[in-house]
């Protein structure tokens, strides 16, 4: 049986969220004289007949396409989007579609946003990891000088449409991907999820449709409280201290890993450091290493490897003073943010503990 | 006798104004750790060294310097400053000054705007024309393909201080600039303003700081209830909707003219096409075009320029659906926008009696 879409209009931004909701957003579209679509072109292949067969009646004037993949998050590309919009004649009262996966969304809106002062922008994510996550916050930018997200803004789509129907030619790596920020939305605050997730491998899961409307709730819910990330909003960077860090050194070597390996490994040490700092329960602790090691690989990650990492921790954009701020596990669905005074020595510990397999005591 | 600086806090914009504004404003600077000045080199030679004795504790760790002039109000410049403020270690905790006229608040805004998603900014304007206008009211952007403002956005700077002191060093044609928009001002909403300018010419004009305030306020007051321009703020393109036509015109031309001049031009045009549209006396109407003839000379247009002029009017991005909406004046003191329904006509007869210094009837 099909659940109805979620609708969840806060102040600014229309939220429609679960299978049928693209059909349910069409009056949001057709409101529009002039409409563009930003996409890549693994989206134009595998989504752009689908969003045209759902939503027939739209008008769109103009397509702009970006490779696929982080590097299209830079000035070039921007440049090569505002070039676009000019060029095609769009207008303050023109919509910008932002079609595909964070990457979209995130350069879409910036792009968007600074057009003229603001030309309104739409999300429509098509994979699980901006369905639940990117699409959703008003977080936008661009990488710069190789710092991610260096130019960017916080600013409000008009609409997120969130449909399932995009997944179904989803890889394998980016359902993963989008399934270590489920599992956290889970772990930070909503301990129903956790429950509905279960004890077994996401590939079998068939309840996405309701997982994603719970998990993107949870992540509307706490934006909505505060969007510029000055607190609750911290939570959301659990699993993402360390995860960060480990993305990073993976992105400076030659073997890159998704998002979501690198934030499963981040869930694994700040779990055992919440055991450490903020008296998370050992049985907890044993339980979502056991979920997330059945759904990933560990990591080679080795210990001459811990200094590099814990550098590249000491240059994220959050670190203010020198001492890092950590969001933690008080209990499963529950997380607490700016924990502070967390040694190196136990940041490197949970580095050790995650390295060798080891056992919360 | 010296007035004390006049001193506004709306919800998000500290405004501080008049003479003595720098002193009053120093502990709004000292709260910062790491500050960073932005300027051109007219500025640093003429103000900088005002501002350093103003506010000898400010903590500056960086200058980052741009050429003086629009051209400098580009994509490659806007990198420049993001560059620098990325080597120079900026955070969000850091404060960006732009210090100049509206080139510098203009890129200064959106490139603090947009480094890391947001660093607090405040604006010291230099200049009169800045003072009045383009420091105040959220307006940031660079240009973009030779559209102007094509790429920014509307964001609030932490402040916006005032201080007539620089205003010791300032050419005769950047007075000029800034009392064609103290004009529109007073003929917008400020009866009062409109008296205390005076019939004379503005460089007998000694009540500079009064004058300031007052127009510096009015500008204050319709920006904060319409911040996006969707009401009330476009009573402020008064003149500058054929104004910006004749400026943009004289810019591909070789006698580039000041945005005043541009102005002053179109305030003598928009009157007379209120005294068509709007019933304004021709009394009032005569008593505008003394004012304006006795400040600044007539441009050399001629008849074959007003086709070329019409032409740019309808690639202004304020037009929709092809219909110009004019700001007009209903008396003076007081505009009313939104004015639509004038023939290409009436405008070709407005250039026709700027042209011919006709009378009005």
């Amino acid at each position: 049986m099909m659940n109805s879409p979620f609708l969840f209009d806060t102040k600014t931004v229309n939220y429609i969220i679960g299978d049928g909701a693209l059909e349910q957003a069409a009056k949001l579209f057709t409101q529009y004289q002039s409409v563009f679509i930003l996409m890549d072109k693994n989206v134009e292949k595998f989504c752009l007949d689908v969003l045209m067969s759902k939503l027939p009646d739209i008008k769109v004037r103009g397509y702009i396409k970006i490779p696929a993949g982080e590097s299209s998050k830079s000035i070039e590309h921007a440049t090569h989007i505002w070039e676009s919009l000019t060029n095609m004649g769009a207008s303050r009262d023109s919509l910008l579609i932002n079609l595909g996966g964070g990457v979209v969304s995130d350069i879409g809106g910036f792009c968007a946003s600074t057009f003229k002062r603001g030309l309104p922008f739409i999300n429509i994510p098509t994979t699980l990891l901006a369905q639940v996550d990117a699409s959703i916050g008003g977080k936008t930018g661009i990488d710069f000088l190789s710092f991610k997200n260096q130019v960017g803004l916080f600013v409000d789509p008009k609409a997120v449409v969130i449909d399932p129907v995009f997944l179904k030619t989803l890889e394998f790596k980016y359902w993963q991907s989008g399934f270590a920020e489920v599992t956290k939305h889970a772990l930070i605050m909503d301990k129903e999820l956790w429950k509905l997730l279960g004890d077994r491998k996401f590939t079998e899961i068939e309840e996405w449709n309701k997982i994603i409307m719970r998990s993107a709730k949870d992540k509307i819910d706490i934006v909505r409280y505060d969007k510029t990330e000055h607190g609750i909003r911290k939570i959301l960077n659990f699993g993402h201290t360390i995860g960060h860090a480990i993305e990073t050194f993976y992105l400076k070597s030659d073997q890159p890993i998704t998002h979501g390996q690198a934030i499963a490994a981040g869930i694994i040490c700040e779990t055992w450091i919440s055991s450490k700092m903020v008296k998370l329960e050992c049985d907890n602790v044993e339980e979502v290493i056991h979920r997330i090691d059945i759904n990933f690989n560990r990591l080679p990650i080795t210990e001459k490897d811990i200094p590099k990492m814990m550098l590249l921790m000491r240059q994220d954009k959050k670190i203010i003073d020198g001492d890092i701020k950590f969001s933690l596990l008080r209990k499963l669905g529950k997380a607490v943010h700016d924990i502070g005074g967390i040694s190196a020595e136990l940041i490197r510990d949970s580095f050790l503990f995650y390295i060798n397999n080891k056992k919360c005591n």
